[in-house]
Formats: structure tokens, sequence, C-alpha cells
């Protein structure tokens, strides 16, 4: 468990009168007691331990880990959300109607929110993420060197696809490859599928890995996003199998160099909205402006799109790149109806001299021949 | 697409005065439309051809399978909620409010509901459950021969799981190895995670794969839920590496006999909750009720869980079982802190006969030997 994590959460939590943070996924449960689970629930209230609801046949287990000074633990599955309520309660007393805070993130479950709120008429429900953004979106060096180890699980398993990749392999083939030389790494699986998305498909925003058989010198999106010790690293490479067409080797080149345009300007200050214009002015000199999908840049680190997120919340364009972020380059397609697609990407560490690679790996669209 | 099925789910919505479903699941996508999207987004109005938002480079690929005549595509992603905004718009011209359909499962996230909402002030959100469940609930034989097939993929994952078992081998190897068949042999992931617990985490609910070491005499929990062309099995065996206990045979054969009793009681008219309490009769006898977390069955399909999904949705106890469905026996674990856990799950069919299994593997603790 971290105390000081806690404590920092609980500070901005009362300078936002937030009464309690109800706990419903699972990044903020590992960032705050250190542990992996399939259905976290807790409840941070503004002061004082956290309480922990857990299935009674995980209680011991999870005392002798936390210290069973520091938290109270509910052994309860059937009546998990009674429990919840009672809590809630308890942190109403002498008030006339309770704040509380909930990610609304993608892994927020509707009917979860829904069922919580039927539950507890007398409780506001309010968006967490003004507390847990400033905490998180600074990575700590134990949190950079866990994204430097999903990075060197990601190239294993680039190295596999690439290793993988002929003609008449299916897309599915590719990916187990990927996930098998990851997972035998020591990796936690992928935050997100194994997307190999080849010949037209490689032109979609994010297209399953199917079972399409992959033709002689169609161009292949790997895009790869492993987990270690709860953490995500980024790394997708566009490569072609057999001869490259110039119109390929125009898109690539054009994308790494819209890449390099991004690296420079990613320096403190400079706003995610600048980075992604940083790209367009590549692309748009090159005449493949229209193509362009917005969206080159987001943070990463507990899951694998976090603030900034242009992508899924617009208004987070407007963050500004601040020392000690993660960020990946390279995460909106270049698409060409009728041709196909384009995309590298990979994740950088913002460092007091720029932006260090956490992923490494060539680029060239020529890397499976 | 299947016209059939867009009919039945008009025909409800009308029923109960849903003007439109706006679909934001990959289930219900696949449903009407055949198609596995990483990012479903489409609008079943209650009359007339539905709408699909998709990304531009994906636009023709999605307009050939599906027939330009039979659907409206919006090839935009910046813009996609500003596009289902526009549809609603439209679609409550002389309407004071327009009521409009969502699913709340685990896979709607909060944020884009929340979205929605704002930015549809007049719209009255309601739950599509009613409309989906009942057409769902019961499966067409296209559907029940993709879960034998899913079912066929589980008992490939759990022979290589069972062959890299072995004292000091970790978790994570494990599911790796399960993993990998299944990817091999033609699936397309699955739609949990791989559960590999092992010594006292197999008494967890759920519990991922860890890097912990499994050892000898520890009972092995190994949870499979492959998804084969959309669809998922459920099979879970217990093992014991080396030579089970007295009390770890005595666990798995009670469970093994509450599993018949739920067997011989899975009959049409009988309830969810006569289903588990059959179950909690065999242990309570055996005098290990105490330890016995209800929720023996659920439904499955598109989902991993779904209607009747007791453990989710308590109201769903009451559902009966009817012929055509398809129901897993064995979701709920036998837990006894300081010993561990035992579970064993199939799924089956509900036949005019009776059920008949959809995953077919020996049981036994020493399977691993």
């Amino acid at each position: 468990m971290n105390r000081e994590r806690l404590q920092r959460a609980q500070e901005r939590m009362r300078e936002r009168n937030i009464d309690a943070y109800l706990v419903l996924t699972h990044d903020d449960y590992l960032y705050f007691f250190g542990q992996v689970r399939v259905q976290p629930r807790a409840i941070v209230p503004a002061a004082g331990p956290p309480i922990l609801v857990v299935f009674r046949g995980e209680e011991a287990e999870v005392r002798e880990d936390l210290g069973a000074d520091d938290v109270r633990i509910f052994g309860s599955v059937a009546h998990m959300m009674k429990d919840v309520v009672g809590v809630m309660r308890e942190l109403a007393q002498g008030k006339s109607a309770l704040t509380v805070g909930v990610q609304m993130g993608f892994f927020t479950p509707a009917f979860l929110l829904d069922l919580f709120q039927r539950n507890n008429p007398q409780v506001k429900v309010v968006d967490i993420g003004p507390v847990m953004d400033e905490l998180r979106i600074v990575k700590e060096p134990e949190e950079v060197e866990r994204i430097r180890r999903a990075g060197e699980l990601a190239a294993i398993g680039m190295r596999a696809a690439l290793k993988a990749l002929a003609p008449g392999v299916t897309e599915r083939e590719v990916a187990a490859e990927a996930e098998y030389a990851m997972r035998k790494a020591g990796g936690d699986g992928t935050a997100t599928p194994v997307y190999v998305n080849s010949g037209l498909r490689s032109g979609w925003l994010h297209g399953a890995a199917t079972g399409k058989a992959i033709g002689a010198g169609e161009p292949v999106v790997i895009d790869l996003v492993p987990v270690a010790q709860g953490y995500c690293a980024n790394l997708c490479r566009t490569v072609v199998v057999g001869a490259a067409t110039d119109q390929h080797e125009r898109m690539m080149g054009t994308y790494e160099a819209a890449r390099q345009a991004v690296l420079q300007a990613m320096r403190p200050g400079a706003t995610m909205r600048e980075l992604d214009m940083a790209a367009k002015a590549v692309f748009d000199k090159a005449g493949l402006g229209e193509f362009y999908v917005m969206g080159i840049s987001h943070g990463i680190g507990l899951a694998f799109e976090e603030i900034p997120a242009p992508t899924i919340k617009p208004a987070e364009a407007k963050v500004a790149v601040r020392e000690g972020m993660v960020l990946t380059v390279g995460h909106s397609v270049l698409s060409i109806p009728g041709v196909g697609g384009v995309r590298l990407e990979d994740t950088y560490h913002i460092s007091p001299s720029g932006p260090v690679p956490l992923t490494s790996f060539p680029v060239g669209l020529s890397l499976a021949i």
C-alpha cells in the first residue's frame, strides 16, 4: 500500500470537497494498494484509512499484504453493494449530502455506477479525474522502470510477430506468436488486443487480428501494448511482406518525418494540440494531410491511454507536456482509402533533456523480409 | 447483416416506446451486423434502416459487406458524437422527447454514456435489456455451433495448460500455453483473462495468473473462456500437482456431486435460484455450505456472462430455464480459508431432452499427473 499516494489523493479530495473516492477500476487500485485485482472495489475517504471490499477467500492474503491497521476489509461478495452503501451512510453522518468521486473512463461499467447511484440517492457522484489525473500524469521513477520493462516485452513480441510473417499466414497466427513470446518473457498479457491488420485493413482505426491470410505486398500494421507489473508500453510498426510500393514508401517516410517533428516539439509547455499540429504540418506539406487522423500522442502508464488522452477526451488536447510524463508518439493512422494505412508508435519519457524512448525497435517497411 | 434479428428488436422497441437503440458494445453489434468491431457504434431506430458510425478508412469495406441500401454509414471519427447527436435530432422531429435504449452491462463505458447524455439533454436514456435479453436468451442453432466450437478450443487450451503444469512452473507460464494453443487452433483470444490460481489463491473469486510458482500438492484452478467467431464457451477445472489431500478430494467430490444435482434440476421452468439451491443442498449436506459462494450457473454466448447472470444482476435469479438457452454449470467457488478452492465449470445447451454439454473434458484432481 502506498501511503504517500493515498495522502496526496486525500489532500486533493478535501480541497475539492469530495468526501470519498469509490475505486472501481484496476489502475487506481494498483496505484494505491499495489495489487492486481480482477474486481477491484475500495473506498478512499477524504480522511482516515481506506476501506477494501474483497471476497472472504481473499481476505487473509489481502490483510497480510496490506497491514491490518491501515485498512478496513469487508470479506463479502454477495453484499458488496450493501457494504458500500453502509460505508457511505457512515461517512455521511452529520452531512445532508455526500459527494463521491468515481473514474469516468473506459473501465467503469455504466451499470455499476447506475446501481450505486440508485442505492445511494443521497450521494452526488462527481468525476474523480481532477484528483487522480494530477497524481498520475507525472510518473515516479519506479513507474517509468515498469513502463520500460513493458517496452522490452513489446520488442520481444514485435520480433516474434515479424518472424511469423509470411504470405498466406493469417493475422491471427501472427498475433498468437507475439502474445506468446511476450507472455513467456514474463508479461501479464496485453492491455488491448494485439492488432494485426493487413492489406486494406491496415487503414482501419483499430481492427482485430482476424483469420484473413496476409498477401504478398500488403502493408501490415502490428500494434502491441504489453503489461508488466500493471504498466503498459505501446509499440507499433508497419511492414510489407515482400516488395513495398512507392506509395507505401512515401507514406512511411512521411509518417516517420512527422514523428520526428513531434519529438522535436515535445518540450515542456507544448500542448498536445501543438504536437498534433506539428505532425499535421508534415503531412500537409507532403500532400497527405487529408488522410491523417488527428491524435498523434497520448499518455500511457497504468492504462493504455491515460491523461493526456485527447482522442478519448477532446478537452485534454489543451494539456501541456511536463517533465516526468510518459507519452507515445504515433498513435494515429495515415489511412488512404483503397491503399491502406501506416502507423509507427513508440513510448517516451519526458526527461530534462527531452523525450527518452522507453520502447526501441527498428523502423522500416522491409523489416519482415 | 441479420435483418430478421433487427426486425425483431425493432418490434420490441416499438412495443416499449423506445425510439432508438444506441449500440455501444461489440456483442449486440455482432448480433445484428455480423462484424467484430473494436469501437462499435450504431443506432437502430424503432423503424427504418440502421445507422452505422465507422471510420472513413473502414467505410468502403463495411458498405460492401452490409449493402449500401440497408444502412447509412457515417465515415467519421472525430465527429462521431456529433453525428450521433445529429441522428438523434433527426429522429426526434415532431417529438418533444426521445427515448433511447443502451446496454447497461460491463462494457458500456460510464463516460460515453455521460457524454451522450450531456450532448443530448432532450433524450431519456433507458436500459435496452428488456429488448435484447429476450432475443439473445435463446440461442439459434448457428449460435450454438459457434459456442460448441469455442468449447473445442477450451479443451485444447486445457490440455495445453495441464501439460505445462509442474512444481516450480509459474501460473503465468501455464496461462501462456493455454492461450497460445487456443489461438493456434483458430481462436479469437479469450473473453476474460485466463485464470490460473494456485495454492491459497485457488480460493479467490477470480485472480489473475501471476508470477507465483506452483508448489507440489497445491490445488490449481484453471478457468478458460475462449472466443470463436464472437461466441464464448466456459471450461474450468481444478487439479493438484502431485498428491491431493483427503480434504481436496472431499471438496472435489462434493463439487462434482453438486454439479450433477444442478444438471438434474436443469429443466425448463426451473429458476436460476432453484438451480443454485440444488447445489447449496449438496454442499450443506456435506457440511460445506458455509464455504459455498452462491451463483452456480449463468448464461453465455456473445458475452462471457449474459442473461441470466444472477451474480451480476441479482434480479435474474428469477429467470427460468428455457429450451434453447446455453448455460454454464460450476461458476461459483467452494472456497475454504486456509485451504483453497475448487471449481469445475462446463457449458450446456438446453435441448428438449435436457442439458447437452458444449464443453467436454475429464474431471479429476489428478489430471495434471
